[in-house]
C-alpha cells in the first residue's frame, strides 16, 4: 500500500508532515510513502531523522507550487498545477499512491479529488467526515465544508457514506443518523430539509430524524448529516467554544495560589478530557465520495497528527470502504425509487 | 409603564413567572403587570407571596388557554385565540400594556406579535436578539430563530436592529457587526451570505466582515447576524456544548477524593465562570423589528430570570429602542439605495 503525502500542507509544513510521516514508518509496516514537495526541503528534512529500516519505504516526488491560504480553492487546480496537493492528487489518479493525505487547504484538496478522481458511482458530492468527540463516544459529522450546496439527494449520499464509515471504520454495529435541523419533530425545519427527512426516512440506513443543537451532546446520535455552510459553521464553533472555554477556565484558576493547588490536585480530571477531545488521535477526515481515499488533516497538524491520519488512510484502503459505499448507495437509490 | 406577563409561559408555569413577577415589583417601582393566564391559577399561585404594599399594581386578565410544545407557533395564533400569549400580547395590540414578556412557545410568540402588533415601518420580519456569553462581553447573535426564511434584505435590518440594541441597552459605543459565514474573506460564504454582504457594507453601520465558529469567541465582534436557522442552530449547540463540557468536567472531578478537594479548592473559578454565563442574569432575549416590545425568556425561566426579563423590557420601553430603530432602518435604506 502506498500513501501519497503532501509535505508541504498544513501551518508546520514540511517540519510536520515529514516527521509524521516517519512515525507512521516506524510504527505500521505495511505501507510506503511518496513525500510530494519541494524535494530539497523534504529531504533536508528528512535528514534529520534516523530512518535506517525503512528509508526504501520513501519516495521523493517533487512539486516546485504550495497552495496557500489566499488562493481559491478551485482556482488552485487550474493554475497551481505543480501544486504539492495536485501531484500529491495525481499518483492516485495515475494508480501509484492508493491515498493522499494533506494537511493543507481543504478546497484545493476537494476541488483537486473531485476534478481529478472524480466521485463514485451513484454520489454526485463529497462529503467531510469529521468525528467531533463528546462525554460519550463522538458523532461523525458529514459534511464539514466540501460543498456549500448540496442537494437533498447529496445529504442521503452523506448519510449513507456516513453509516458505512461509522460501522466499518469507527466499528459502530449499527450507527444512528440525524439530521441537523431546529426542532427534534418531523414537521420542524426549512424547505431543504423539510426535503432531506422525506428522502432521508425510507433510505437503508437507521434514520432517528431531527437533531438539534442540545441533542448533539445529551441525546447522541452516531451520524449528523447537514450541509456544508452549516457543517462548517457548526465544526468551527465547536472548537472555538471548546477550547475558548478551557482557556477561561485556565485563566480563573491561575486567579488565586489557592485556585492554583485546587487545580493540580484536580489536573487528572483535565487531562481525562483533553485526552479525548484531542484532535491529533484523530489524525484526519476522511473526504467520503471520491473515487480514491483522500483524508484531510487539520492545518496545525503535529507529527502525531499526521501519523494518525496515515494509519486512518490504511484504514480505510484495507477495509475497502468505498466498494461498500457503492453498494450501499446503489441500494439506497433502489429503495428511494421503489418508494 | 404596564407590562402583560405570559403567567403560563415556560416549564415552571405559572410558579416561576408569578414569583419572578413579584420579585420585579419589589425592585422596580416604575411598573405595574398584567398576570395573563388561568385566573384561579395564577390568584392561588400570588397567595403564596407577600404582596403587601404593591397589589394594586398587579392586574389579572383570564385566558383559558395555554400553547404546549406540540403546537405550530403560527396555528396556535388561529385556533387557541385565548391563550396566555395571545391574550398577553392582545395587551399591548389595545394599548392597555407597553410590552409583552413570555417564556412559552417561542414561535407561538413571534407569530402573535407579527400578526398582532406588525412588523416596524421599513422592517420585514423580526429578529431574536440573544446575547452568548464569552470570557470577555459576549455577542448579541441575531436572528436565533424566529424566521428560518429570511431575504438578504432582513439581514441587514437584523444589522441596524442588532446596532441600536447593543448602543443602547448594552451601552457599547460602537458595535461591531459580524456576518455569520465560512471565511473571513469577503469572497467566502454561498449566495445568501454573499449578497447579505454586499448590502451590509453601505449600510450605515460599523459591519467588519464576516465571522466564523473560532471567531465568534477568539476575536469577538458585538453582533452577529446570520438566518434564524443557522441562529437556532448555533445558540443550541453553544448552549449544549457549554452544559456537556461542564457536566463532563464534574463527572471527571468526581472521581476520586483527591481531585474532589481540588475542584473545591478551586470553586471560585466555577463559580466565577457560571456567574458570566449564567442565562438568568440576562433574562429575556427580545424580539426586535415588532411594533410593540416583547421579550422571549428561556423555557425553564427561574423566578429571577424572568424578574431580569421585565427589567430587560422596561429598559427597551424606557429608551424608546423602537422609535431609534426606525430612524436608523430609514437612514440604512436611504445610503443603500444611494450606493
Amino acid at each position: 500500500m502506498r500513501v501519497a503525502l503532501d509535505a508541504m500542507g498544513g501551518d508546520f509544513a514540511p517540519v510536520n508532515p515529514v516527521a509524521g510521516a516517519v512515525q507512521a514508518l516506524r510504527e505500521y509496516s505495511d505501507f510506503s510513502v511518496a513525500l510530494v514537495g519541494d524535494e530539497s526541503k523534504v529531504r533536508a528534512e528528512i535528514a534529520k531523522h534516523d530512518i535506517r529500516g525503512f528509508e526504501d519505504r520513501i519516495a521523493y516526488v517533487h512539486a516546485s507550487q504550495v497552495v496557500d491560504m489566499n488562493d481559491s480553492g478551485l482556482d488552485s487546480v487550474r493554475r497551481k498545477k505543480d501544486s504539492s496537493i495536485s501531484r500529491a492528487v495525481d499518483l492516485v489518479k495515475a494508480g501509484q499512491a492508493d491515498a493522499v493525505v494533506s494537511a493543507g487547504h481543504t478546497g484545493a484538496l476537494v476541488a483537486a479529488a473531485t476534478i481529478k478522481l472524480r466521485t463514485l458511482p451513484g454520489i454526485r458530492r463529497a462529503g467531510l467526515a469529521v468525528l467531533v468527540p463528546t462525554p460519550t463516544v463522538g458523532y461523525l459529522l458529514i459534511d464539514a465544508g466540501a460543498n456549500i450546496d448540496p442537494s437533498p439527494e447529496d445529504i442521503v449520499g452523506y448519510a449513507v457514506m456516513g453509516t458505512i464509515y461509522t460501522r466499518e471504520i469507527l466499528g459502530r454495529p449499527n450507527p444512528r443518523v440525524g439530521l441537523m435541523s431546529i426542532g427534534t419533530e418531523e414537521s420542524k425545519g426549512n424547505d431543504f430539509t423539510l426535503e432531506c427527512f422525506r428522502l432521508l426516512k425510507p433510505a437503508p440506513i437507521n434514520f432517528v430524524g431531527n437533531v438539534e443543537g442540545h441533542g448533539l451532546f445529551s441525546k447522541p446520535v452516531d451520524v449528523v448529516v447537514t450541509d456544508g455552510f452549516i457543517g462548517n459553521i457548526l465544526l468551527k464553533t465547536v472548537e472555538g467554544l471548546s477550547s475558548s472555554i478551557f482557556a477561561w477556565l485556565k485563566s480563573e484558576l491561575k486567579k488565586s495560589p489557592v485556585r492554583m493547588l485546587g487545580a493540580w490536585l484536580s489536573r487528572g480530571a483535565f487531562y481525562a478530557i483533553r485526552g479525548q477531545i484531542n484532535t491529533e488521535e484523530y489524525g484526519g477526515t476522511p473526504l467520503l465520495g471520491i473515487n480514491g481515499i483522500c483524508i484531510k488533516s487539520h492545518g496545525n497538524a503535529t507529527p502525531k497528527t499526521i501519523k494518525n491520519a496515515i494509519r486512518v488512510a490504511r484504514e480505510l484502503v484495507a477495509q475497502k470502504v468505498n466498494a461498500r459505499i457503492v453498494e450501499a448507495i446503489t441500494q439506497s437509490h433502489e429503495e428511494i425509487a421503489a418508494h
